[in-house]
């Protein structure tokens, strides 16, 4: 997808001045951009309560660093966006993980196994909503509920959405856990341009909280770094004022991609896959003994017509070890064409792996 | 300072297409301008030996990230930059401040008392090369006196060597710390385009580093953060292609204007001031009692024909409590005319301040 034209029409009216820095929490008229989307889910945001970061990985950084204390805690479902483990180590934290796996298509909306996991150095609840790398979207009932054990247990639920308008269901709508006002002191929201608008390059992202304390910490490190790139803001902005048909259109295209990649990795015998709901990702667990090996033998020793496919091997993405070794992650991001012959090259991988490296 | 235009057309040609995520150590085309600049400074540097990052705060935030564990210490001389201590801080580890004040013109090089302060638990030595706020720059022997101690005692030195090119005295030359090439192992450089090329709102710095090991840790946090923003990178590239006249037209006209700012304020009576050698900060004792309050008084209760002036206080610049209080840093980065008047406010603040607050 390109990124909208408005980004790059708004950067090139910057000329002839003096780059200087920005405002630390950020540029006022991408902090209104971003209420006036918000407005449109239902959510009323005070300027205060937008904290403008370099990407998401930044939101997700300067948050863990505020809430955490060396070993303390945060709850994850697994799989989950390997990174994650860095912010969290960066700050000293511990990632506790809540086990899902394929058996279950990696819903993890159970209230008795996630208040199994809190103990008294928990701080925090995190989940993907959309999920990356799983796809899973929580619905109505299953939001509220992790809602309610975080309130229930002054947790902070840091809920990363930027995934938010990739939901191919639309009994799902555009999640937004801001819509439950009775937690706005729990809650952290990470947000982004990148997927939104397909502009991972600007590194445009912001952090959403209610909760006047943790504004006050995360701002301090957002005062320490300065300031976010003045141009990237200025087309973020911009950004915000594409048609609400921008979003259908990127929505109807990604649907046809996620179905034309489940269809053809369904064909592929022994090959096990859920239909995501949301994100551009898919788990397939594969007929290898080892997904990383089969992915390194892909790569040295393969070739179908001269080409060779990659994936995501799935073991990085489990914190518990031993778990997702013949599971991979598909990123649905290339045009149906390329998705159909990936799929393709990789049927054809695994039948002569399993041949000649497995000896079945 | 106007940006060199460069940037603007360099980040104009980019249009049509999509920003997806650069590469996480830094775009080629940028590291390459790198290498071009540091041979220049008679540096050879290997392309891995420099990580991009948005800024030198997050050069410093990675910096720390990577070297200090919880309660491990680094030596930095004070008064320095505030900022230091939140990136020291997010990472767990302490500053161990080497005192110097006025009253020694803020010189830090020291070998006994730099010495004096390294425990079990330091693991690096920071210095600011020109200093700010303190405008002190270290001549050969210093520089090779500091490295020396951090060769002996396994220490890193991090060199923030981002004011590089404002240097007023030409026997500073343009100092650079990597030209000692016995301490590879030791030495960190935090640097950036900002003040180099008067472009803050860029965000774009970087670490540089021959030691591999810190390398790959670096790496792995910029590899967490996926990459800095490509509009920015590929002006910075750009940037570095000004021609060297730049440079020296830039070092004249920071020169015209400390000497404005330093012999107007030693025509204040009771305000004791140094020549600053570089950067573009001058630390200047005024006769007050509390520098941050007459900064409060100056905003809320005075005016001298309908203006008033700002400057920084000094305790914040320092790490022990109680110094630093009638102190403050002026920064020189307006024109002459501004400056001159800035000054003059400043003088009839004093007067009035000591007069109506003071009770002299």
């Amino acid at each position: 997808m390109l990124t909208p034209q408005a980004f790059f029409e708004a950067v090139q009216k910057v000329n002839n001045t003096t780059l200087t820095y920005a405002a630390s929490p950020g540029m006022s008229g991408l902090i209104e951009a971003i209420q006036g989307y918000y407005k449109k889910l239902g959510v009323d945001l005070e300027p205060d309560d937008i904290l403008i970061t370099s990407g998401g990985s930044e939101a997700l950084l300067l948050t863990y660093l505020s809430i955490l204390d060396p070993y303390t805690e945060v709850i994850i479902p697994e799989p989950y966006y390997p990174n994650y483990t860095t912010f969290v180590h960066a700050a000293g934290g511990v990632i506790r993980a809540l086990h899902t796996g394929p058996e279950e298509g990696y819903r993890y909306a159970n209230k008795k196994r996630i208040e199994s996991l809190i103990t008294k150095n928990t701080r925090a609840i995190m989940i993907t909503n959309p999920g990356n790398p799983t796809g899973v979207v929580l619905d109505e009932q299953e939001m509220r509920m992790i809602a309610d054990i975080a309130k229930k247990n002054d947790l902070f639920l840091v809920c990363d959405e930027v995934y938010r308008e990739f939901c191919y269901d639309d009994k799902y709508g555009v999640p937004c856990m801001a819509r439950f006002r009775d937690i706005d002191d729990n809650l952290v929201i990470i947000d982004s341009v990148s997927k939104r608008f397909s502009a991972c390059g600007a590194r445009v992202g912001c952090v959403i909280t209610k909760n006047k304390e943790l504004q006050q910490a995360i701002l301090k490190f957002c005062q320490s770094r300065l300031s976010v790139a003045t141009l990237d803001q200025l087309g973020a902005a911009a950004l915000y004022s594409v048609e609400p048909a921008y979003f259908k259109e990127c929505k109807e295209i990604y649907r046809r991609r996620r179905d034309t990649v489940v269809s053809c990795l369904r064909k592929i015998p022994g090959v096990k896959v859920e239909m995501p709901m949301g994100a551009f990702y898919v788990m397939a667990t594969l007929p290898v003994d080892d997904a990383d090996k089969f992915q390194h033998w892909l790569l040295q020793s393969f070739d179908d017509n001269g080409d060779t496919v990659m994936f995501a091997p799935g073991a990085p993405f489990y914190e518990t070890p031993g778990k997702g070794i013949d599971e991979v992650r598909i990123a649905y991001v290339r045009d149906e064409k390329e998705l159909e012959r990936a799929i393709e090259i990789l049927a054809a991988g695994i039948a002569r792996y399993r041949k000649e490296v497995m000896g079945e």
